[in-house]
């Protein structure tokens, strides 16, 4: 049985100790915040669980195996690294980390000490993705030539970090984990419209030595809302609507080659338009595979599928992209 | 009555011939292609109209006024000069041309000549921008903060120009036409998957002193189609989804402000989410219109809406965005 | 303080508890269900509350002065009853009971004893239904001429009840509580797939003295998941699709006249189509707004929205439509 | 070679004179309009044809083999019985007559001469009705158990005949396409806005032995359009959605089955829902279809798709459908 104990009960916490509450294996023992009244909460609906306002307490409190961080991304660092030093394996939430730098010693932390270091990009769970993943394993799209990623809407505006580090970790994510090559550089442009620097609005290109290309357009200021991936593969392609309730993924038999007209010098491009399939996806909760994960990661010794790896591929491309759109776009090499 | 003749009887020729044929003081008197098999085409459904293989001879005609040009787009400018030599008014298919220093001369060449230069940038005709003129005009939106447009779809893919050069055009006359503000700079990237060099997919962002930003994502490798286009207000916002058979435009009663509490050192966001509301786009065809603005703008001598202005403006940017695309990214001052 | 009982607690029981757990003026605090197991759920999530197997004895507690019954239809004719001539006020699920006799019995005791007696339509206390009766009594729609509903999926089969006693209660209240107008008469037709005489599939039509006409289409074998109605007014007509997320409502600013031409002896129509509105309706959980309605009924001694009399002119429909059906279509007087 | 005459040349006649004109082995030699001005216009683009004001003309024209009657339904009996005493192949537009007994003697005098008597039910021709009779005769969908269609939108009323006999032609024409079967009675209900006894909104079911139904809802009143018809199997559903440009059909291997709980006394339902697949469909005109295969008809002495017996069909359903709501929605045995 894994003792898990929860730091930080604001948004995403309820979800978190609703399903470890429920994962097998794992008790849910504590969760610690700030915030007397979300504790107070706490405690109400969950007599049995102990509650701290020092996450040090519950970090070190002997009866805790396993430690989730559901905390600003600016505190990861510091809260992860006094729970691996403390012996305990650790779940962060995504963005693992504000930087690379960081990500890197937690990792390097974790080998040391024999602990489970994971990122919780709950999409990586979904019905959804695991549908694509099987898609891209079995070959069936053939050849990604890119992905294209809108995920819009209106608010809410944070306020430590920009769009692309709120909402493009789920996308890039997505992205790392269908495909294996990773980015050779990335271009990201953007705007402010709230005076302090942090961008509302961004767009980011990842360039990849193969020819695949990547694009993500995030924004907290569209008057609707968009979660729209398009996987092209020189098979097939792929839509995944994730607001759609059941049809979230559709299978065009769709594609386009080329082949060189020697003799006029120029390039022939067939298309094909086909058919279109859309699977049964599923229903399952995403956030209690990724706990049972997690759970599982601990006590098999075993890789998690949303592992430090992805986590940190993750950062590095936000903070490269962070980098280019402070120089105007430029392209920063990864 | 204007006698116009018409140079290139390709894909958008039979368009440009019926409607130049119910425009209101005009005469459509001849056509020009290089494929005879064309020519008989014209010729059986229209035996009154002279066909000629040779441009130059329809420019020279004496009976013709005005000379329409539907060529590819590295034609344009010998035509076009040609023409107005001749002391021909010209009407360019966009994009104007392959180059600004090109369109810069002949509206020179136009402007001592006294003839009418235009570009047929159709879609400034439609009811559907008219509309979003007039919400603009009105300060109904308020200040703009941003246009976003997706137009992508799968092939035809261009043998000559890439799909900024063929898709764009649409989105940056309108961005253009609604904004009087213009980019100082803009990032392109993109990829080609033909070997040629010809991206068949890319992205543009266009900055602005303002803090307004424009984004353009075009692609000929997508099994969707979308023709969407978001337009950001600080008072309303407007979707514009050109697929949709009549409610083209949808104004949603949302907004995002922002103040700052000085106490705390940190930005308030406010987020409005109100009705949404779908007027009535009246259906004409825009061009039709666009053709009658051509002869009014000769006949009357005035200004017509898609002029050479907008024409060398949308020019500028493809022209921009190439370098950018092939200095992978950076930001091209305009 | 009104303390609340809920007699059986399968699919809808828990919505009900959760809401009066959270109803000011009311504690909920006792369940029968004849399911051990379903009681053992009760009693985990909430220990303050009595469980009872035998409804009998929850009715007959003193500490009730409210019983919520949420059992099979046919069952609550007698559950009601007794819960009245033990002086209780009563919460009725929809449908009311399973004939119109039934339903005036309990009327008339309810009116005897000075009790409430109401039905829970929920569809009435939410958002979009109030909006639809604000744009009926601000005479917004004009005369209203029809309304055409739509409430298919797949499955649940019911039993004992056919699609309509299952599915048009919805739409039935929502047009009784729109349209003061009762219809005079009514034809349905139906089918049933599984042998048993109890239809999956069936429409009804209500047919009305001012030439207003209402129709319903129920069933559970389509493949699509469908929740429209129509409402066509003179004036405006009204689209309500439940499935939207935020959009329930659209507005349409459509109507048609007609006039007679005298001298050529025919009619002339004249349409109208105009804007489209869609107006932001409130988020707000209908059934807590339903369980403040029974329990300020009580308190207030107030009539509430959905009352008896809303009830029972439902079951007056579904049973003349029954008997439609068993008469081949064939008009049934209501 | 076949020689064309079509009479009447008002909204559909410009479709049937394209389509002739093109149409391999015929040769649309003349057109009949009583108006002068529609005679004007046939004159203007296709010199070649000659025009006649008098129908009888046309019909009585030694160079006349077909005659394509595309005039108001109350004229189509005399106007064909004539063309057939002359010795002409007759096409009728949809609906072929007024009623059955009309419908029968020409069919009769049709076989008796051995002409050929062809209705234009159009839809039968179309790609998604091809695949759609794919799927029933390949048994795809096992044994159809329902349709259930939807026709609405808003206008154009029509004088003469109500909204059943201007929009369930095309419905009830793919349902004895579709389904061998024909129904042993029907209801049908409706209103007339109008004052003038033409119902403007108007529904159907249809009745048959083996437990199929079939039900059409038909208005001019509604302020959206609706193409849709759902066909139920046991094995597949599909679900045919008109106005989808290129997405018409959409199969859902969803389905459900009964058995019966022999010592429970209790049916058990069985649902499945699985992928949804969505063929292409080609793009062909169906009209152009229909021409050819009257033509061949004729030349090849073969049985159209669209042939007399599916037109009398029709007609019996429109006519008992009057019945019916005339007597009140009563069932109407056919």
């Amino acid at each position: 049985m894994v003792n898990v104990g929860l730091v930080g009960y604001g948004y995403w916490g309820p979800n978190l100790l609703r399903n470890f509450l429920q994962t097998n294996g794992a008790t849910l023992k504590a969760v610690s915040d700030a915030r007397q009244e979300r504790l107070d909460l706490v405690k109400k609906n969950n007599p049995a669980v102990s509650v701290y306002t020092d996450a040090n307490d519950l970090i070190n409190s002997p009866e805790i195996d396993a430690v989730v961080i559901a905390t600003p991304v600016f505190t990861h660092f510091d809260l992860a690294q006094k729970s691996l030093l403390a012996g305990k394996h650790v779940l962060l939430e995504k963005p693992m980390t504000s930087s690379v730098a960081e990500a890197e010693k937690l990792i390097e932390l974790a080998a040391k000490k024999g602990l489970t270091l994971m990122v919780d990009h709950t999409f990586l769970y979904t019905g959804a993705v695991q549908k694509m993943k099987d898609l891209v394993t079995n070959q069936t799209l053939g050849k990604l030539r890119y992905i294209d990623s809108t995920r819009i809407n209106l608010g809410l505006f944070q306020p430590d970090i920009n769009v692309l580090w709120d909402l493009a970790p789920h996308d890039i994510s997505i992205l790392n984990y269908l495909v294996e090559e990773r980015p050779i550089s990335l271009n990201a442009t953007g705007v402010s419209h709230t005076g302090n620097n942090i961008e509302n609005i961004a767009y980011l290109t990842l360039n990849y030595a193969s020819g695949f290309i990547a694009h993500f357009n995030c924004s907290w200021s569209s008057p609707v809302k968009i979660r729209m991936m398009l996987i092209g593969g020189d098979e097939k392609m792929v839509v995944f609507n994730d607001l759609e309730p059941s049809e979230k993924i559709r299978i065009y038999d769709t594609g386009y080659a080329h082949k060189t007209d020697e003799e006029r010098k120029r390039v022939l491009v067939d298309y094909r338009i086909g058919d279109v399939f859309l699977p049964k996806i599923p229903h399952t909760e995403a956030l209690s595979g990724m706990a049972s994960d997690f759970v599982q990661s601990i006590t098999q010794n075993k890789k998690p599928v949303s592992d430090s790896q992805i986590g940190i591929d993750v950062v590095k491309i936000l903070e490269a992209a962070d980098k280019s759109i402070k120089n105007k776009g430029k392209e920063v090499i990864i």
